[in-house]
């Protein structure tokens, strides 16, 4: 029987495995980031409606620069960022792992590196391999935040063509300084002048402000965004950019014409028009992670600085075997692979408390 | 003012620009291969009430795997190409174009090459470079079928990772006869062993038959097709590929992880529910199709053989001037840069009507 290792893939990818959580079936999944709020009725008829309207012109290609889209988004950024930006500024595409596949298409690729932090949003260091980038692994401190001193050295070292920020990060859910990022900017600039993406998948989430007014003046900083949490639409698959109108115009090159269905622009549109009642989840959520972060803290555990949707705790001496322990609870929380730590999103209070409870337990089972 | 020049784009991306036929606003669009055709009523409300169904959940993830989507494509595929495949020899993304391009992550990329015979599918060359994978510009007879020695020697040449053949062609219009392709595939194995890709992008318009029957026992042969226009649904976005269960799991490695957004399963979903009436349509375009050859011809002008939704013609001693005077006349067609031709979509019998009264009166401007 022929398999994937009789066909001539790449060799990289010879042993590995898809990307992906565990799709489990049970009570309380709380391991993917997910929204818990399914949208309001009205906005679900509004996506109903605005769909049927594209449908009826659903044999023509779609507006391939997606301009009502990015002029909406362009919208929600400089009201909720404070810094104007307009539709040159924005680019949008399937998931903000598109967005990165696509920046990695333009300023990475053969022949050329990029950095990120390690442990972070492991699809940079995937998509960095599918676009044939090099990747560089670089430091992080034990508490998780960014060691600026070895980064500017890693970069200034290893003169990288895309340095990767995550803001708030995941899967460790504390947010990085604007001075830092500033920092490793200019690092960035001193060693080539590189890229340097930051993506704020969480941003909505956290205490702190949007890293969007840093763009002035910087043309090689480029922010990432998604609607797949704050606007709770991850089966919507809708990421988008903002950065200087050179780098919009730069990914143009590589994207795929028309990679944007009208469907896809159409319920995004929908659920632009019902912002205000998405970022009311937002709050509840972030009341909701702020819960965890405390409980978790009372029950015993080390809990990093949540500035995301969710919350990473630990430590535990076999994370997999705690991740094993929740789950025969019914509650499903991701293991990332970084050793000694687990991760729960925010859920529901319903969900939250399920979780609170199993946590407990493992607690008492598992010793201090 | 900072332009993509001053950014550190990649050195194969400068100077270009991205792809796309020009968007212009004129009463008969014929440039893009679009089926004319809207979708009918009852099949618009059948999407707005499963995309209604499918935004309940927006705030999850899609499948990750379209088990649904990738039955109902087998099914389809089984039906109507005589040949039985199941969930395990498909696999959907975002148009065929993402279909290609994870294919040439997965078997092409940094250090492979590609060929096509060409002029052909200019995205093939187009994904490739996106890919860092290299292209080799494959040779065709001067009446654009496939010169089956000249590419013979050429994949026993230039030993490639992966071999396009587009049937029918586009632009051109042609058919590749089932014995070329096999003889393709063999000279392909001989040389490497290399993937064959065969794009069917139009084959329900061909008066032939799928080649769908050759995936018998070669693991590396993969068929790629399309929803854009058999179905009529170009602003979907829904290509797919039909192989080995192998070819399947290897591509796996390099999507992005829930590519597929719900909004765009569920779209597809309903558009295969209606597949009978869909292929109706696809009836008329073929009786359109061979109205514009024969026309065409009998006011004088030389015409390639068509199984596509289109018909190149000519020729021209300056192509482009000519597509500048059927515009002139309210007329889009395509300049797809083949010197001497262009390119006309069937579109209704009125817009084919408009196109050749134009074509007439250019034909007796220019001369003969």
């Amino acid at each position: 029987m022929t398999g994937i290792d009789d066909l001539p893939i790449r060799d990289e990818l010879r042993g590995k495995s898809p990307y992906g959580a565990p799709q489990l079936d049970v009570p309380v999944r709380l391991n993917t980031n997910e929204n818990p709020y399914p949208l309001p009725e009205p906005l679900v008829e509004r996506i109903a409606e605005r769909v049927r309207e594209a449908a009826r012109d659903l044999n023509r290609y779609p507006d391939r620069d997606a301009v009502q889209l990015r002029t909406g988004l362009a919208e929600y950024l400089t009201k909720s960022g404070g810094y104007p930006l307009g539709i040159e500024n924005v680019w949008a595409a399937n998931g903000s792992n598109e967005v990165i596949q696509q920046l990695l298409q333009t300023f990475g690729g053969p022949g050329r590196t990029a950095i990120g932090f390690e442990p972070s949003y492991s699809m940079h260091a995937l998509i960095a391999r599918g676009t044939g980038t090099g990747w560089i692994s670089g430091p992080r401190n034990e508490d998780f935040t960014i060691d600026l001193a070895a980064a500017e050295r890693a970069i200034a070292e290893h003169k990288p063509d895309v340095v990767f920020v995550t803001t708030p990060n995941n899967p460790t859910g504390n947010a990085v300084p604007a001075e830092t990022v500033l920092a490793l900017y200019e690092a960035a600039q001193a060693a080539k002048p590189s890229m340097v993406i930051v993506d704020e998948a969480y941003i909505e989430f956290s205490h702190g402000a949007s890293l969007l007014p840093l763009l002035e003046g910087r043309p090689h900083l480029v922010i990432s965004r998604t609607m797949s949490k704050a606007f709770g639409a991850a089966g919507l698959r809708l990421g988008y950019l903002a950065a200087h109108p050179a780098v919009v115009d730069a990914v143009q090159l590589v994207r795929l014409p028309y990679h944007l269905s009208a469907v896809t622009q159409a319920t995004a549109l929908a659920a632009l028009e019902h912002t205000d009642t998405l970022l009311g989840y937002v709050e509840q959520l972030k009341a909701e992670r702020d819960r965890l972060v405390a409980e978790l803290r009372a029950i015993g555990y080390e809990v990093t600085e949540s500035d995301a949707n969710f919350v990473q705790f630990g430590r535990f001496a076999d994370a997999h075997t705690a991740w094993r322990k929740i789950l025969d609870r019914g509650v499903l929380v991701r293991d990332n692979g970084v050793p000694g730590w687990l991760r729960v999103s925010a859920g529901t209070p319903q969900e939250n408390d399920a979780f609170l409870d199993a946590v407990r337990e493992v607690k008492k089972e598992l010793g201090s």
